[in-house]
């Protein structure tokens, strides 16, 4: 009745952005992203004779009025058929909820190790199914290395989960350099934001009609290991997910001072001939895509600018797992 | 045969962004300004026993390669029969090409000066028109106070100029600070800008299909002195156009450190009950709406901002005048 799972953050090339089903985490638009393994979520999770439900997350015990993650805990109860209370005992290597996709890795690993300890015996799919109704990214994290959400058509869900489009080892230079600009947690969450977005933004619309372009061009990039296309797409792809925040009421502006200054030196470097890329996603940090060739210098200009507080290095990294090192 | 004008600048509340008609500067949407007391263009035309048609715009001569203002000279000349060469000298007291609407101010103050000098008696809906045809935005700079480009229908452009809403005396505690943060001329102009929006960018529909309901709220705004609604549209607009370039290919993206610094201020101040609103144009100066009460608190707070280089304050000013003072 325990076990423990570590789960990689995922960062989108393709962003995930709104909800057509609110309960179940179905999304308007499929999505792709990197597995990263450099930025983990590890899960304890122990059915026994606790008093109550508690769920730890970095030394800090969960409000009862954070409600995702708990309800998550209880769909999975209830699916296994367990009464006992639980202890949940989760730490990650980065900030959490500062748009460095920890729901994605808390989430999945939460899947997996509560789960394993109910004795569910869940396949891959089955899992990402899951996780997203956790947290619709969560559904990627399931897999390692590049993946696709799949939007699916079905009311249900049942054809809405993440699949491995290339394993870890496939693209093994890929690199993707975590800027951390602030710790703080961003006033406006994803779930917020995006909700927002879908009832108020006049550029939703153009969102999603532009958005099938984006997903082939980054699964051809992906299958061509064609980096130019893959960071050009990602970039522009991000940039537009942010355009449609900027324009809801009231409007949604994640960017730090620090935010554009990266932006800017990636676009000066790459007319430099240092080719790399920016992605944001819902919070002020900036994740530049590059190659593995070009990480020192682009880590040393990084260094010079004024406003990065910490680089994190990512390569394509390993999907959920169980581990034997509990957390209790 | 010599004629001084002095035209002020104008900052658009509801943006025009977009042509149907690049010849004759025809746009694809109606837009509303403010003509802006500080911030003007004086310009000295003569026609005369002149080798050459020389420019001189502070203190610089044009050279060759710039044709719109040279081409929009020769329209002038060409429209009164004008055969001699011509000498113009233009000064305004800010940076030019640097997103505060130097071309309206100078090509509205042009377009006085040289049908004045060439003996041409033009009502203000012909000089809107003419001014129109050498910088889109300079036709509403050729009236005072509040102002709406009408974008007309008509392929031959008999439609389209610039009429007053309210004039400079209608709110006359209404006022625009320009935040400089960066005098350096900007990378892409806004003509480029708005012609690689037009063909590339993803919301430009969105853009159109949104902007008469921004006009709508502008207007009522204007008619009831509703600063809460003109101020709310107005930076609702701002990043609308913004979000449309930043999801061109490739991206332009106008906005400096300062820019953003000034934008999550603004919105800051507003939630302590400071009511002022951002808007920008292409390039990364901030301008904040405010009433005159606030001026002083607002202009406080910007001194303790790292980005702002200089503040000027306008309020509600004249439109374009001919005046005895020549510049030579």
């Amino acid at each position: 009745m325990k076990a423990t799972a570590i789960a990689n953050a995922n960062i989108a090339l393709i962003k995930y952005w709104g909800k057509r089903d609110k309960d179940l985490i179905l999304p308007y638009n499929s999505s792709i992203s990197m597995t990263c393994d450099g930025l983990w979520s590890k899960t304890t999770v122990e059915f026994g004779n606790y008093d109550e439900d508690t769920i730890i997350i970095n030394d800090e015990e969960l409000k009862k009025d954070e409600k995702d993650v708990l309800g998550h805990l209880h769909r999975i109860k209830k699916m296994a058929g367990i009464t006992k209370n639980t202890k949940v005992v989760s730490e990650s290597n980065f900030p959490v909820a500062a748009g460095l996709a920890s729901s994605a890795s808390g989430l999945a690993a939460l899947t997996l190790a509560a789960t394993s300890a109910a004795g569910l015996k869940l396949n891959e799919k089955e899992l990402s199914m899951l996780s997203r109704q956790g947290s619709g990214s969560a559904s990627r994290s399931i897999h390692g290395g590049f993946v696709e959400w799949l939007k699916g058509a079905e009311d249900d869900g049942s054809d809405s989960y993440a699949k491995q489009l290339a394993d870890k080892k496939y693209w093994p230079d890929f690199r993707m350099i975590a800027c951390i600009v602030s710790e703080a947690k961003k006033a406006t969450s994803s779930r917020a934001g995006m909700a927002q977005t879908v009832s108020t933004s006049p550029y939703y619309d153009g969102w999603l009609k532009s958005i099938d372009k984006d997903l082939q061009h980054m699964r051809k990039g992906i299958h061509n290991k064609d980096f130019t296309l893959v960071g050009s797409t990602a970039e522009h792809n991000a940039l537009k997910m942010h355009a449609t925040m900027m324009t809801t009421k009231p409007a949604i502006i994640y960017w730090a001072l620090a935010t554009i200054e990266i932006m800017h030196a990636v676009m000066y470097w790459r007319e430099q001939g240092l080719e790399s890329y920016f992605t944001m996603d819902a919070g002020p940090q900036v994740k530049i895509l590059c190659l593995e060739k070009d990480v020192s210098k682009i880590t040393k200009n990084l260094s010079e600018l004024g406003g990065v507080k910490k680089t994190i290095i990512c390569k394509p990294g390993d999907g959920a797992q169980l581990t034997k090192e509990h957390l209790f």
